[in-house]
């Protein structure tokens, strides 16, 4: 990747993972991709200590939903980033966590190459890893999780996504952009034959000023989303492996108000 | 995480993620960590460059495999680590990719809490998105893959792994440190129903010097890894997503030569 970032070559789209949100968390080649960068068109909720590190003249655009408007379109984010590109700019296209990973970045990267234009990818950390590193909650353990599985969980097509077998006993999933549609993917779950006892964790804004890691079982995920009003940016965890993170035990926190109650 | 790296806090361990190879995916809190070291503690094939953040008089020691050496043991590793940090120094325990997939890390925190220590943990930009980043291979996709798992291929313990459902159709498999038993992890997932005409990608020293992007079919992964004299480090891709990737297709090559043989 040594020549990733010739300062000669013009007109090329530079796409990079942001990673999870702290902007310590940031890779040096993103650091370095964005000081080169002429355009910066980028997501929603970048910390600006991010974009600081691109040139003071360099445009930033962002392309995220705003007060009354929609997210710009997947096509219209190419066509700016295209025309960005052949009037020579070089264009960084920032993305929250990895490109390649629920990030859309397989489609950005054939629509730049369709339009016969260079471009390269620069990874990042993962949403889920940057959570479960602040949690202190392995992803994998020797004796807990042999595997661990990333999946979307958008509301919008919820239904037709097969999870079945990514979560279970010795399996760790996690399940991105879900606390909208939390008690359907427990449901979901449950169905697909997860024990309603199994061990979940939500992190909320993790990484970013004002993290939450809570954990409850299955049956209470719902629940607890509600009762907690988790809002997004939020990953979910399936697995034994919550056990071992600092997450808070929000049932037995719950178990214990009862308790005084009663 | 903001005081994470406070330089009064004496006596703890901080355990970084490295990433995948290419000194440059350090993340920045990685390389504030390596600034502040006393010692840092790491496994076998850093980059000296990545190293050389860490100040000139910080102590490094190897725990990885050395001509007529094992690898340290977990259990050496642990005691190494709870020495240094319980003589006041700030020990930095650097591991390649995160520290959370694959990287036992989870043994490490649980070791250092039973001390009675204190240990944060900076995650890595994880192998399999590095070298997915570099080879342009999507790990999903909007029309081609909803989910993506990450498994460990080594050969001790293969056979008592199930892999079941976790690769096939819309899914993608990553499997790191598999490439010693390619042929064993091939007959296990044609085993568990994967079709033996899946494509698979096979990306040898990603990020790194040298490296490697190779496709075939899922029936010949072994026998690709042997022609190609595949060696570690490595990682192998099973699903759809292969397809769009930059990984060339060794199959049509052999083809090509037998057709210009016959």
């Amino acid at each position: 990747m040594a020549t990733l970032l010739d300062p000669h070559a013009r007109g090329r789209v530079i796409l990079v993972g942001a990673g999870p949100g702290d902007p310590g968390l940031l890779t040096l080649r993103a650091v370095e991709a964005l000081k080169s960068a002429d355009v910066v068109v980028h997501d929603g909720l970048v910390d600006p200590r991010v974009l600081d590190h691109a040139p003071a003249h360099a445009q930033r655009i962002s392309v995220a939903k705003q007060r009354d408007h929609h997210t710009l379109p997947q096509d219209a984010i190419n066509a700016l980033i295209i025309a960005h590109v052949k009037a020579g700019s070089i264009v960084v296209r920032l993305k929250g966590g990895d490109p390649f990973v629920f990030g859309r970045g397989g489609e950005e990267v054939e629509a730049v190459r369709a339009a016969g234009l260079r471009v390269d990818v620069v990874p990042g950390v993962s949403a889920a890893l940057g959570c479960a590193a602040e949690a202190m909650l392995p992803l994998t353990h020797r004796e807990w999780s042999s595997a661990v599985s990333f999946v979307a969980g958008q509301c919008a097509g919820l239904g037709e996504q097969s999870w079945a077998g990514l979560a279970g006993h010795g399996r760790t999933l996690v399940i991105y952009m879900g606390v909208a549609c939390a008690q359907l993917i427990a449901d979901k779950l449950v169905a697909e034959g997860v024990a309603p006892d199994m061990p979940v964790a939500v992190l909320e804004r993790g990484t970013l000023e004002g993290s939450r890691a809570m954990r409850t079982l299955l049956a209470d995920l719902g629940d607890m989303v509600r009762r907690e009003r988790v809002t997004s940016p939020a990953i979910i965890v399936v697995g034994e492996v919550v056990l071992l993170s600092d997450a808070d035990n929000r049932l037995a926190t719950l178990a214990a108000q009862a308790s005084a109650l009663a």
